[in-house]
Order: C-alpha cells, then structure tokens, then sequence
C-alpha cells in the first residue's frame, strides 16, 4: 500500500536538500529515514555491501563517510520531485583523510517515500569523474 | 537568463517519458531538443566521446544506440520535476546485437529545459549492472 502523495513527497524531499545543503547529513537520516531503510550503492566492496538495511547501518555508513572525509566545496541540485519518489544531484569536491587524496563525487539519489518516511535511497554515478 | 519555469519543466518531462515509454526515442529528440543539445556521458570512448553537442550527434548516437541493442524489456520512472531540470530512471534489458551479449543498463538521466527545450541530458549509472 502506497499512502504517499506528490504533496507529501515534495515536503520530505524538499527537508532533505535543506539538511544536506546545511551538510546536516545525519540529521537528515534520524529526522526523515524510516527504521527500515534500505540503501542501494553503485559498486560494493568487502567493507561495504552493496545494500544495506535498517537505519543502524544506514547511520554507520555515513558516520564512516564523515569520519574519513572533508568536503572542500559542494553543489546540492534539487528536489526533483515525482509521485512516491524524488531525486537529488549532488556534486561534491572532497578530500579522503587517510590518504590526503582530492576526488570529485558527483553522483544522482533516487529517494522513495512512504508513510512520510524515507524508505529506499539508491545512488548512481558520474564515473568518470569517481 | 532563465524562463523556464516548473510548470514548462514538468510539460516537457511529461511528454519525454511519454514518448520514452512508447519507445519513440527519436521522436523525443525531435519534438523537444534543443539545436544546441549538449549531452553528457558518463564515461567517453574512442568512439563515443563524452559530451557531444548539436542535435545531430545526439541524433546520430541515439540512432546507433538504436540499430545496435534490442531492449528486451524496461522500467521508465519519472518524471521527477524541479525548477528548470527533471530526472528519470531507466531501466533496461538489452541485447547488444553485435555480440548477442545481454545487459542490464540501469540510469538516472538529468535533463535541462530552457525556453520549453530540452538543452542538456546527462547520465548516471549503476554500474554494477552495466
């Protein structure tokens, strides 16, 4: 059952950009994320599945992210807005402490919304620029 | 100077997906492009580089793309509509007729509208699926 609206999706959606343009990235995760969220990346790795579940892990990974790596400049596009769903486009200019190296992340987020909540975030990539 | 506005940009995402979904592809491109299209990749190749400009090109590479995969089966979601740009999510089953291989092409295109055309299309990928 789908109880969400184009209304209530652009409120979530539109709450989301201002936390992440505010790089309130966990705030963002314990305001709008349902406990059960699932996280869809790109690429997996042995450190890092390719999809997670629940909010525990959810937090983890971004605690990780923040932890290890310095946003030097950001652009945050968006909302873009549909029925249950919206998307956001990120550009980010970081530098990951371990190894001092500077990359440019720009990647696409397709976010699904039920209930209010958050439910599904699954990222796609510019790769040439990864 | 921008006058597009999401009204105009929801028009246009609406009727994109419209023809997307009927698989007119080319009919996308000619009824909504803008002459000076700007379509951005990627990844770029030897024979595909990455930004190409002119409807023409994009003509010529979405024509390739054409006589060269049979879409076995896709997912069109979207449009997700912001001020003056709109995302949507693609996903295909496709056979690569040269070779017969079968692929999933999984995407996020962000696509950009001024004066009721579309001026820029750009891609994002999953790429474990590609």
């Amino acid at each position: 059952m789908t109880t969400a609206t184009t209304t209530g999706t652009a409120t979530v959606a539109e709450e989301l950009v201002s936390f992440c343009k505010d790089g309130r990235f966990l705030d963002a995760i314990n305001t709008l994320y349902s406990p059960d969220i699932v996280s869809v990346e790109s690429m997996g790795s042995e450190t890092m599945p390719k999809e997670m579940k629940g909010i525990d892990a959810i937090r983890g990974k971004n605690q990780w992210w923040a932890e290890n790596n310095e946003v030097l400049s950001s652009r945050i596009e968006g909302p873009f807005v549909g029925e249950d769903q919206f998307a956001v486009h990120y550009d980010f200019d970081v530098k990951f402490k371990p190894t001092g190296k500077r990359d440019r992340m720009e990647e696409m987020a397709l976010y699904t919304v039920k209930d209010g909540k958050v439910v599904r975030e699954q990222f796609f990539y510019n790769t040439q620029n990864a």
